[in-house]
């Protein structure tokens, strides 16, 4: 039996009694009833994953992934592929935005070289090298990597959750890096939940009208040429996908496996839990998504998912941010389950209705 | 001059040439233009209400403001009145939502008491004594207040940011206790915004049908028995509105004045908001609305003041805990201008179109 069917047998289902139990607590805390809304529902959801009643996350965790990207060569990026080390070692030197965001909510941060283009030449306990290749092959002239390889990463990324897991996670957020990576991940959202390609198609970092109308183009030609089998996750990730968006599969796969909570963050991560989803739907159980992002691409996948995303601030940037913002909210929703009084013990009146 | 007047006075335009500056600023951090979307706006929107280049949130506040409503005894809340005391002692032993809340986010918390029916018995100095009577008159029989405490409530919620401004306010959120205190907010928010009572009524903290339309019923009434003059918000405040509303008004004000950063919560602090703005429409520009509330005039106030909420997570627990959230998304605002590196010192390559 391979790693990935092994990881899928033991996703179990979440403990549901203790969520009927979360929620007495939660209805008996010193507030109106369901008073704190979706923060509420966050805490059931946490309590239902971990099997414990009173969760805390100690250890937060993200995992950023790169990966470059063979259809580049088309022109469907505003950014040079140089930019992925670059970013990488941005990251590793605690400067970009992922590293201010994991801060502010105590996370620590861990790169994964998923197939960046480029030899990576910083040494450094946060940064993982599980290189596949040096980028994925231009999906616009064949299939972006051979099946082994799509199998490779999805393996890679159950290994990295399970080398951190080691270390400690109680919650961990998903995030990417990889110039180009909105256009395997438009592919691989169209051929999966049968949309069109304009429909899930956006401007990555910022793309001009011709870049667009090209990105959209390139898209439907790699579709076309390469054919994958919508009912066959690993053939789609093979066919039109990318290093990390295989990694990133993994991962969910992995921490739903150890009923850890797991965070999406915008378009590419979402991709990547769209491919683990399909390989198991129960994953969902164990998966927060905690923003809209731009991309329209994205919100399609919650769709499909059935996953309502928590904030909705015009972001677009990946590389786990919002996930971290996503964290910070699921966290206060278990504290609120854990921390608050309850109305006898803190000798309040109850309301009149529940008298 | 009044202490009212004293303090509009102060109030000034914000810098919108810093503002320009931290624009610029962020165009220039490792990350596509605006990618970071609204967190862009935040950190822009506090230089420009603090003046300062490199803002940061080193005293975060929140002042809980406890009132209670004569117009009970019409039978519009679920809750006893007793519940408004319990609560107090609840916030000083640190065991309520808000508590939890503002530890997540390392903020301290300041309750007061500007009009409770019953004495206070704790002696803390979490518990500031501001009481300007036993609770307003009941607004279906007579004007909920006098004019002159009207005046005397704002002015004590100027008095309490003043005395707390000392000990250092960098970041002020907002909240509010008071059995019934939806009812004079929906009252306020009807007669100065002109909308019917029923589009700005809610369930407050859950209550059923029958005294739902009780409760419209009761406000209608009150409005009609005291004609408040929608265009003098003090005589508004008087007749149907309540101490903790007046308080929230006066800290609105006082911060605007001071050029410190304020953070609305749910419908009750956002009808203080509205008292201020309709005082001085200056102060809309120092005020951020942190969430969309379930309470429909929420919605109907933010409207007019041009405030777009940063979050909507089915809160209406009010207490400032929505205040918490969006202090938090604030200061994440902030850290991206002031953390995150340049593309030059990062020595990351610039977009294609940007070079």
């Amino acid at each position: 039996m391979g790693r990935i069917e092994e990881i899928i047998k033991r996703i179990g289902p979440v403990d549901k009694k203790l969520m009927v139990e979360a929620q007495k607590r939660l209805d008996n805390l010193t507030k109106p009833q369901d008073s704190l809304g979706r923060l509420e529902e966050l805490a059931k959801k946490v309590v239902g994953i971990t099997g414990e009643k009173n969760p805390s996350f100690k250890n937060k965790v993200i995992f950023t992934m790169a990966g470059d990207h063979g259809v580049v060569k088309e022109g469907v990026s505003a950014f040079p592929q140089e930019v992925t080390p670059q970013m990488v070692y941005n990251f590793i030197r605690g400067r970009a935005g992922i590293n201010v965001l994991a801060r502010h909510i105590g996370a620590r941060v861990i790169v994964v070289d998923m197939g960046v283009a480029s030899e990576l030449k910083m040494k450094n306990e946060k940064l993982k090298i599980k290189k596949i290749e040096y980028g994925t092959k231009n999906m616009a002239k064949g299939p972006a990597m051979t099946r082994e390889e799509a199998i490779e990463s999805i393996e890679a990324g159950i290994e990295v959750f399970e080398e951190e897991y080691k270390k400690g996670i109680d919650i961990l957020g998903l995030g990417d890096m990889g110039i180009g990576n909105t256009t395997p991940s438009s592919a691989v959202t169209a051929v999966i939940t049968g949309r069109p390609v304009e429909e899930v198609t956006g401007r990555g970092t910022g793309i001009n009208d011709g870049i667009f109308e090209n990105k959209i183009k390139v898209i439907k030609r790699a579709i076309k040429l390469n054919r994958p089998n919508p009912k066959d996750p690993i053939d789609v990730l093979a066919k039109v996908g990318g290093f990390e968006i295989g990694g990133l599969a993994g991962s969910f796969l992995a921490a739903a496996a150890h009923r850890i909570p797991v965070v999406t963050d915008g378009f590419i991560v979402t991709a990547g839990a769209l491919i683990a989803f399909e390989l198991e739907p129960k994953v969902k159980d164990y998966i927060f998504a905690s923003h809209s992002s731009v991309e329209v691409g994205h919100r399609a996948i919650l769709e499909r998912m059935r996953l309502r995303p928590l904030l909705d601030l015009d972001m677009r940037l990946g590389e786990g941010t919002g996930a971290c913002l996503g964290i910070s909210l699921i966290e206060v929703g278990v504290k609120i389950l854990t921390e608050m009084a309850t109305f006898e013990s803190a000798e309040v009146s109850k309301s009149i209705e529940e008298k």
